[in-house]
């Protein structure tokens, strides 16, 4: 877990900035959760290897000697929304289109783009089986990334459904479906030998091999090309041995196509890609899956799907959803990389620095702070009456651009002493006009 | 723990946004840290009862049977400040102003505005022993309170050093301090009969708990009128009871003058008030302690102080400090019960919604709503053909000013029927007029 200082600070708080500009724009309203959930609201919701990355926190006073954990660190935003739909029920809109943006934690080995701690930024939809919901959240992180100046990540699409067709298809006993899946997962990594021993490995019979990695070489190695038209054409070939093996399989094709469709006229139509390998970990989704990558990046910078099933395991009631999270270290950690933070970002911790002489002008200095910061500019107040070339080079080694001089003499005159860093002009005017003056030289400075 | 749904979310953030910009004015610098600290970061810091309030984190995989905690909650943002500035010392610059707004953790009996997570709005300075460090963070807080619309609070200022040399006057042997301080603290809540009860109780002797009754007595039963002038009469009367006994405390009633003295001409001007018992739980604190209180909640808006010895026991370094927290749940439960939130606060989920009246139309809707959020826009997209009524009265119920509705006929001659909801007026336009249409309709709905 890691400290941020002001600069690393800045840069998350402008990416976070443009993605909930953005949620907010597609009609998505915040909520936000403890980092502390009862323990028992995670355990069994992320598969057995998440189980063991959940940070677990020691029953407090005389039981803390039992070791008993009966709290835990939240792992993922999911599995807290789905536990407040069901508790808040009364109070929420039968459509509730939600955003959050908060911390997880996972025990996890770090990795580039992986930490202990990192924040997701989720959009989720309950109470819609709409396809819509889908091709909206695909279109919202798009235009996202977009905003943050990615050109080249793509979105691929699949169905929970279609994966179990496939694997039906192909002879895998539908016990072993799940480890199925999780070596499928890592074609990207292993490639299709790699993954074919993993498949021995777990049983799956010679056969039912060869029928997957066929169907991965009919797939040209794997997703189809960027694009609505590609994704639709490559989906639409998705024939006997993926779909048409059982009638799951024909619907989750047809809504799948719907929603690539519906991606049409939106930010998200030339990202889309049809790829009948994404599988996605969590064990939660039922329906639609989707996952972005770039091209420079191991792991994904964010994914989801739909997951109809999960509220009903805290309520009973069943209410249809479905969320994309991007991860906001993974977008980080390329930008930075790429270099593409804007050059406008803040990065001193002022606009303008009091400096004064004598220490008995300290107080004049908080007055004059006082009615710049009136006027809108960020002042910082140099604490000590240390030498002016000392408190100069403070303020330059910070980056602040101007320092508001106050000696003996401009303050018997009502005046000041306004220095431009970069330039070191300066001019002496009256205490009421050093607002502008800053104000100017910072224009000038920005021109 | 509490959720907060999207009504309490934007309360928070209007109020986190204010802290912010006036922390920002200051020239205080971002910062955050994680949630986790090592536990011994945290052991020992915040004396006995803090230790037992810390929520602690069992240590993962193997070692998860041993019962044993390796990590802990941060329990507030000073103390992880502290290892921050020892840790990453060359990085930051000598003078180094920070602010911090994120989530605490403590195991404490839940009351009104008290909860087991809460948030922290603090600023510290960092390498300065300045009294203008104090008297800014009083102004900063000074501001960010008059900002929300707060006109009674109070910063009661003290000094622990007087606090020492008052107790070392009236015959309080040393090793009974800290209890005495304890029970000095809860003068507001006991009376002086209360306290010198617990006093006694404490084994401070009578003739001691006479004197410092004495003082209270003296004081006018407790702090001064509010306002530099006041406080600045009630410190220079804090003779020889409270100052006068020491060299410590001479000198430590000298620097609070000064303090008191550079508000003069800051926000903090008829704020501040010199109390001679106000002494703060904390133990690390060295100098000045500063509280903020308003009349209706019992315990403070926040507080702060001097602390010139923290970051020495990371770094061996001393690293004169200060600073100053506000606690937002606190700030949040009195605004909400005196109803001081801006009525312009957003309450709706977009400010227009699309309908369509077959499913086939939905990608359309699609298509205006990229169009309109392209215009600044938030607009949701309901996702089904429901019966229109259903529609109109989902937008109604859930505040959303405009409905477009997509028809048919407006499809085909590229129009879109936009409806005010309040009015009940409707006009069919062009679609490529809707976003100013819409945006006509909310200036009249604000106007």
């Amino acid at each position: 877990m890691r400290d941020f200082l002001p600069d690393d600070v800045r840069r998350r708080e402008y990416v976070v900035g443009v993605v909930r500009r953005v949620y907010e724009r597609f009609g998505f309203e915040p909520i936000e959760t403890p980092a502390v959930e009862n323990i028992e609201t995670l355990l069994g919701k992320y598969g057995e290897e998440g189980n063991q990355l959940i940070f677990k926190i020691l029953k407090r006073g005389v039981h803390e000697g039992s070791g008993e954990a009966d709290l835990a660190l939240r792992y993922d935003l999911t599995v807290p929304l789905a536990r407040v739909v069901a508790e808040h029920r009364a109070k929420l809109p039968r459509l509730f289109k939600r955003c959050q943006i908060q911390p997880v934690w996972r025990a996890d080995r770090p990795a580039r783009g992986r930490f202990r701690e990192f924040y997701q930024c989720d959009v989720d939809t309950l109470g819609s089986t709409s396809p819509v919901v889908e091709a909206e959240q695909c279109a919202a992180v798009s235009e996202v990334l977009a905003e943050l100046g990615f050109g080249d990540f793509r979105i691929r699409v699949n169905d929970r459904r279609l994966l179990t067709s496939m694997l039906a298809g192909a002879g895998v006993p539908a016990a072993l479906h799940d480890g199925a899946l999780v070596a499928l997962d890592k074609l990207d990594r292993l490639g299709p030998d790699g993954v074919g021993a993993e498949l021995e490995q777990r049983g799956v019979p010679p056969g039912a091999r060869e029928r997957l990695l066929a169907v991965h070489a009919e797939h040209g190695g794997g997703d189809s090309a960027s694009g609505v038209a590609g994704a639709l054409a490559a989906l639409a070939a998705a024939g006997s041995r993926v779909a048409d093996v059982t009638p799951a399989g024909v619907e989750a094709r047809e809504s799948l196509r719907v929603v690539l469709e519906l991606t049409r006229d939106t930010a998200a139509a030339p990202r889309v890609a049809y790829d009948p390998f994404l599988a996605r970990g969590l064990s939660y989704y039922t329906g639609a899956i989707m996952e972005i990558n770039v091209p420079d990046l191991a792991g994904s910078l964010g994914g989801g799907g739909r997951y109809d099933n999960l509220v009903g395991m805290f309520s009973g009631d069943t209410v249809p959803a479905c969320g994309f999270s991007l991860g906001l270290e993974r977008i980080l950690v390329v930008m930075e990389e790429r270099g593409m933070f804007p050059a406008s970002l803040p990065s001193a911790p002022a606009d303008v620095m009091t400096a004064v002489f004598r220490p008995e002008d300290l107080g004049h200095a908080l007055r004059l702070a006082h009615v710049l910061r009136q006027s809108g500019l960020r002042v910082l107040v140099y604490p000590d009456a240390d030498k002016m070339g000392k408190q100069i080079k403070y303020a330059s080694s910070r980056g602040i651009p101007c320092v508001a001089i106050l000696g003996e003499d401009e303050i018997g005159r009502g005046e000041v002493t306004v220095k431009d860093l970069a330039s070191g002009r300066q001019e002496t005017l009256a205490e009421r006009g050093a607002g502008a003056a800053v104000k100017a030289m910072l224009g000038e400075g920005r021109g």
